[in-house]
């Protein structure tokens, strides 16, 4: 018979993932990289309705409606809430098998007690529903962390920014979770963007000096490193089509510099050398305070030139390259763990035809630093579904140590979306569970249930070095 | 228990997989890519036996009997019909797992009745009833046609064809199925081939005049276009190892035509250029007639130049190339879509690895102007089997709206190829039916059915915009 | 409910299953490509102990203890067996889903009779009877080949070998095992290596004659596959991170070899000319002899420096890599075949995204010299796994002649890795097994059965012309 739908048993296929589960689902979150914005966690407002925090900035549900031939007016256009609404209701039966079903299932039933199924036909009752539920409050987004049972989050901070929001959060005793910032220089390592030469000029105002060499760029880095510290970062986050890695001397680094600076071209290989030469300082400088590195591989973004002038970047318009990754790889990590400077590096792709790549080169750099130094990122972005997890799972417990594995994270702009770590954690115990049944690991429910709190949380906290 | 070999619930493992079959099963077929010939379905004549039907043109399975240590004799040698049945019957036991096992016995059993399975032992028993029933008649084009309920197909037709066939079976009102062509100019984009100045000479003869420049190309095509719009044409086609993306002036694409004309090599990076301009010229007229562009991405052809040489094109030496497909692909796309000039367009791939590529490809490019206006084309050729057909509707349910696809294609050159829309039907009926068994999707009958027609049928008449 | 842990039906899931495995497992073992020492196995001495045995040399145990947080003191350090036994225990619980899992338990099971599951707590237990089981006798490297019913088994030898153990061993009635040499040539083709020079004196040394050109290379070469001929040896083996090809002239490729020989640098270009002219010439030369070629395509070897350095090659540090191998490889294969000089050729891939690249590239070069001339190699090194050995079979299954597969080789370096054949068996037999379930394949017992056999030893006994 088929099985309930999102029901009790939501993702657990068999008796020994029901009973992980029931460990896994007790512990809190931490969400080591997300993208949720510290000064609307301090300011802390409720939102205006389900419209707007729904679909006032989520790049996945604009993707679906537009698949479904949505007219951009109800996408990021000027309908009204109502009408958006109603228009993504009414893609929402041809989602059959997309993640952002049962994240929208979840996140009404959890958040709104919602169990109906959202359809044209149920579309505005639930709004209703929704709507007069946010206007009696609760939806906060402190309350909504504080709800999900997050007790740590990291944001994603560019090294100019002056944590101001983290600081006045410290100071709030009014709020358990910690907000701690992620140290994201995408902008600093982007010599070859037009928006490089702007970036080194705010760069300077926040450092209160003037970056004229490369080398005073690494030395107000590693200041700002400080700085972030102090606040409590514990990760720093880098996004690459692929991960660089071209050799040259300091003339020359000091050459590319000054043309990045006043806005000249910079070549690829130019831009290769500059970003491998900036990533290996700042890896190093990681590694000495014992933080993670993350590195998000093989996104191409802005892909829609006519979105992107439209709507602007993270609209939906971003995809999964095909990049050959691995030796360049291999090579900037062995340039640091030659020095001993390799930090704990977690390695996510967006391509899944990478995961063998990743998966294998974890085990060429591990050592006695942390239990599986060298993470296999969680399925990210589009490969947040149950088969891109699975497979992320079956790829790392193949080759590596799952019992290690640091987790899941929600990536996302949305105070909603903790309910992906449910999501996670009942696809983490599925997995492990049907080990178990298919007789592949004992049912030591001891051993398994440790394993399910590690990933979900312990492993996590212990990994980044939180206090 | 085992389920009954192919029986009436093939494919089918679930009660909701069988009841979304029910609906799908219904739908007439739109074979929308194939390479039937029109001037055989005019000619509409029964075939010679069985051995000619299956064995005279298929390199599946040519493929499949060299797998097996088959003398090239038996294959498309000078042996005879009876020896190569024989031969090919064979290999059947060895064929485990392989689609063709399948397709075999679905179209003895669906064309002739025949339900036994077809070994060495059954193999002369198979053969002359077969030939029995071929002899009484039933089995010519049009009868084969009628049988499978195909309401519309879409033939591949070079530019320089006349579509004189399309023409005469238009005037024919005792063929209810409608013959259409597909604009196919793969050799006017391959200036880098020796057949390029032949197909020049033809194309001139067709079109009555000189084709002296690489504009008067693209006038004459521009006509061709019309031509086959007015011979009810609703898709173009293309086919590469990859979708080329350079950029040149129209002084050097003159040059690049006038050394392609007078047989000059052709460099590849010019050879890019060119197609780049010519496909993006002709992508630009499809989008102003509605038309969809099919791409067919990614495989390497002719690899056997023995093979080549006695037997020529499409004698079964073709495999999938693994070349980086997605930033010219997204290049491609965006250059269109900024001039408000790109076509409806399916993507095709031939190697797996590519599923994630282009499954988050369609997303960036989406609109209004129709529902997945961007589609992921179907499982092809080597991937029409159960774990590619499943893999790619994974692919897209994940990262798109499954319910707006477009769905099956035979891409065959056979008569009797019909029941791959059958296996297409049964394999994604069980996919949807997983969703709902394992508690994925509600189990609601009416929007189950839907899409299950949809893309069973509805969705392409829509699409390609056929009245 | 659950199924027992590893019992008797481990990874058989269906009648079937357990059905066509009783048929396979009857079948003694054809080990074709191992790392097996000859010197050891003439030697015959019993271990020292369960620590020796499975930490001394197993880069599989040291990369799971590494991923673990383990210190290299335990890993290749100085701690002792006792302690490195224990470490090794402590990592085993967090190894769910790691073949390393099963092949322990199935190692302690199938020669020591252990049924204990290897934990902290157990591990002092299992230690203490696995060393008194080997102290009472019994392990010696021809015992453990004998009990694991091995009849031929292929080492991997270097042309400048003398192959002298080889010899003792065919002088030794004792021993019923044939155990044959196999060609790998890869220092030969190594002309980039630092060890090519020294290697090239070794070869000298051993063919009695200076070799000053590349032709005089070719003929010594020669002479040594004649010689490895007269030992029995019936395969070559080559290891690429890609298969090059490049053509040149004769006399580029005396100077590459000049070049070479007096120790001076290679440009990448000029490597892959002369690898691409020495294996065409050694191809054509194995095509004489009937021996199957075996391609190992993917690896990058020796990422880690600092491991390299201090524990030397083959320490674990050695992942896939994601180079574009098809174009080359067609070129390559079609260069032999268009001068009937193609051998029978098995192609092993490292990175499952090639899966479809190796898996459609058989089918180019298929001919009648073999059933299946051309392999899909199982499942290797980092994908010999449930996951990856079935993907390996589902697509040879999808794609080729899945009943005429020459099956499993352990490519060990380790006496007691006979049960990974077990491994294969049960997942062999559970693919096919499920095709019956499923209703894809009729449940023909006798076929079924033949097929089981076949690709359990004897199509590889015949592929490899084994008398």
């Amino acid at each position: 018979m088929a099985k309930e739908f999102m029901g009790e048993d939501f993702l657990l296929d068999s008796e020994p993932a029901r009973k992980i589960y029931s460990a896994a689902k007790e512990m809190p979150i931490f969400d080591w990289h997300c993208h949720l914005s510290p000064k609307e966690i301090y300011e802390n407002e409720n939102p205006g309705d389900i419209s707007s925090l729904w679909l006032g900035g989520d790049h996945y549900k604009w993707r679906a409606m537009r698949s479904c031939g949505v007219s951009e007016k109800y996408v990021t256009g000027d309908a009204s809430g109502e009408e958006k609404f109603l228009a993504f209701a009414s893609c929402m039966p041809y989602l059959a098998g997309n993640p952002m079903y049962h994240w929208c299932h979840l996140e009404l039933r959890r958040y709104f007690g919602i169990d109906d199924i959202l359809r044209p036909e149920s579309a505005a009752k639930i709004r209703d529903k929704a709507n007069s539920l946010i206007e009696n409050g609760g939806f906060t987004p402190r309350e909504l962390i504080t709800k999900s049972n997050v007790t740590h989050l990291c944001t994603t901070d560019d090294p100019a920014d002056s944590l101001e929001y983290h600081a006045l959060l410290r100071e709030d005793d009014s709020f358990a979770c910690k907000v701690l910032p992620a140290f994201r220089p995408d902008k600093a390592l982007a010599a070859d963007s037009p928006a490089f030469a702007p970036w080194l000029a705010d760069m300077e105002k926040t450092a209160g000096r003037e970056i004229k060499s490369f080398s005073a760029l690494c030395s107000v880095l590693a200041d700002r490193v400080d700085y972030f510290e102090k606040a409590g970062c514990r990760a720093s986050d880098h996004a690459f089509a692929y991960v660089p890695y071209e050799e040259c001397s300091e003339a020359e680094l000091e050459r590319i510099f000054a043309d990045a600076r006043s806005g000249s071209a910079i070549s690829p290989l130019d831009a290769d050398r500059y970003k491998t030469a900036l990533l290996r300082f700042l890896a190093s400088i990681y590694a000495e305070k014992g933080w993670g590195m993350e590195l998000h591989i093989g996104p191409i973004r802005n892909n829609n030139t006519r979105i992107f002038r439209s709507v602007g970047a993270d609209a939906g318009c971003d995809s999964a390259g095909d990049e050959q990754i691995a030796v360049k790889l291999s090579r900037f990590m062995d340039s640091l763990d030659r020095e001993n400077a390799l930090p704990r590096t977690v390695l996510f792709t967006l391509n899944p035809k990478d995961n063998y790549v990743l998966g294998t080169m974890l085990g060429n750099f591990q050592s006695d630093e942390a239990e599986s130094k060298i993470q296999f990122g969680s399925a990210w972005w589009f490969n947040d579904s149950i088969d891109g997890m699975t497979e992320q799972m079956k790829t790392l417990a193949n080759l590596g140590a799952f019992g290690k594995f640091i987790g899941m994270v929600t990536d996302s702009r949305s105070f909603l979306s903790y309910p992906r770590h449910e999501y996670f954690r009942r696809i983490m115990s599925n997995f492990l569970g049907s080990l178990v049944e298919k007789g592949l690991y004992p049912y030591d429910e001891a051993a398994l249930g440790e394993i399910a709190r590690d990933i979900s949380y312990n492993n996590a906290i212990k990994y980044f070095g939180i206090k």
